[in-house]
């Protein structure tokens, strides 16, 4: 219950005609979820595993103050979504806890339900209970739930696995200035899309199941998150930047650039696994049936669990080559 | 990934030194928990359906700015696992979406976390997972997760139920004016204890899957919760003032405010519920073995799905009588 001083101040609604009216009656079931919204607890009960993610997207650090209602939705939304592709699970639904300042604001929140909404039929999740309150901003936190028979967890790279990503990522990262700044230099209009709307790879992540040995969705940075496999399978992982893919809108723009999107830059979620090299060939034939790029940028090898960069042929640390573009 | 403008300032130490430093290791695991923190998802495979809840705690709105980090973990964690008593659940485990202010002030936080650590313990849950973010104030939301064969719904009161509350409600709302103002007319020690450390009836509500028929914890208030029984399971349910149970510490102050704090404040998280006329004296008897008190206060009799009130054997709104005290 609220501190009473702030309580009829709240919404012009209160907690409960709010929930009514935003987000209500959105189509969708799953035969496992027993009872969704509308009692103290949602009731789940499924025959296979399930994999959860919280993911929280706050205002000014997830996405612009300036980003509509459903350019926010699709901030929270699609990243948390991605946790459940770097398992290689089945989306089933999801939880939200929302907070929002006061006044409401109606404009906005009818922009980011109609698109949470639209998002949530789109990848087949429920929305299956939340809790809606008012605060100093707002602040989304998602909690992701799908189903999987065999997870990909980050520990299973093996000595001379592959490593892989999919994509072309650092076009989010590469649209940031314009995203911060609207009078900035136009980006490629692919860059935009990479950071509005970010495709989580939740297919190629159930598909990944049979053939990867780890994996793990790339939100922190290509080598940062690399370094998350590497750390914890207790093996290095040898990014060759010869090898990265560089996206077609890339060309012209200074290699020192372009390096410093692909291989810091993490808002695109695309995924980053590791996999036997006799699995080369089923990865090529998955990358041409799904229509998505993958491509071998690397190597594990004994070592004490970092990533590591091979740069036109020697070592470089992230530091010495000045890819870090802040 | 966050925007690059805040990445730097945010804390002094990054998002993975911080869950190091102040929420791993912790002890505590559960069979059915397959893998905890540190991965994309956390992975949970029970043979029993799971009953899951997600709540916030907003400072300045559930918890005031003064609170200590200890006391915004007691409002934060035990009115979200009081969802789980009110469907009879088993407790398991939970999550934790943490947005605080930058910059990190570490006194706090310690006390945080150290409290939070103890009530899990405590209680019996495994922290599986989360996501840490600097936002524009305090807000925690916690989704908690219980086992359980046959959960109480909202909706299975029956006519001519009995309806039961546990313990002795409306300290909590008695304590707020000292909880917002200390220099407030010192209440009783057991009114703040109520507002600060809420008992969540997590064995009663276990205990209360064979004998009752639906069940809801009280966090809106008595007459308010009672109500969300009443629709969703289409029947009044009337509450008698003259039953209602009183604190021994409501001794001497005015019936009216008494009847307010009881009938309307919620923050004591104690358990409404509704059973069938034969199953009193199991009820009776559960109290005494539980040493809490239960007691019945009103009954289910046919309507459309309303909270009413009798005082003095006569009908009344809660505007009525002025029960409401803001």
């Amino acid at each position: 219950m609220p501190l009473p001083w702030q309580r009829a101040t709240l919404f012009a609604m209160n907690e409960f005609e709010l929930i009514e009216h935003y987000f209500r009656g959105w189509s969708g079931t799953h035969p496992d979820l027993i009872l969704g919204q509308g009692d103290d607890c949602l009731i789940w009960h499924p025959l296979r595993a399930t994999v959860m993610s919280i993911d929280t997207a706050v205002e000014g650090r997830h996405f612009p103050p300036q980003a509509t209602g459903a350019q926010a939705a699709q901030r929270a939304f699609l990243p948390a979504l991605s946790d459940l592709a770097a398992m290689g699970a089945e989306p089933a639904f999801f939880t939200l806890a929302l907070t929002l300042p006061s006044p409401l604001d109606d404009a906005w929140l009818t922009d980011f339900a109609i698109r949470l909404r639209e998002l949530s039929e789109l990848h087949g999740l429920v929305l299956a209970g939340g809790d809606t309150t008012s605060g100093p901003g707002r602040v989304i936190s998602l909690q992701m739930h799908g189903l999987v028979d065999a997870p990909m967890r980050r520990s299973g790279v093996q000595p001379d696995d592959d490593l892989w990503v999919s994509g072309f990522p650092g076009r989010a990262a590469a649209a940031l200035p314009a995203v911060l700044n609207s009078s900035a230099q136009p980006p490629s209009p692919d860059w935009l899309a990479a950071y509005w709307s970010p495709q989580p790879r939740i297919e190629l992540g159930q598909r990944l199941v049979t053939l990867a040995s780890a994996a793990i969705d790339v939100s922190d940075g290509l080598v940062a998150d690399s370094g998350h496999l590497a750390r914890a399978s207790g093996l290095d992982l040898v990014i060759d930047t010869q090898r990265v893919p560089q996206a077609p809108s890339f060309k012209g723009w200074p290699q020192q650039q372009v390096l410093s999107w692909i291989l810091t830059g993490g808002d695109d979620y695309e995924l980053a696994f590791t996999a036997a090299p006799r699995q080369r060939d089923a990865l090529i034939a998955l990358a041409a049936s799904l229509d998505i790029p993958l491509t071998r940028i690397g190597r594990a090898q004994a070592g004490d669990g970092q990533a590591l960069i091979r740069h036109n042929g020697l070592p470089h640390t992230l530091a010495q080559t000045g890819f870090q573009h802040f």
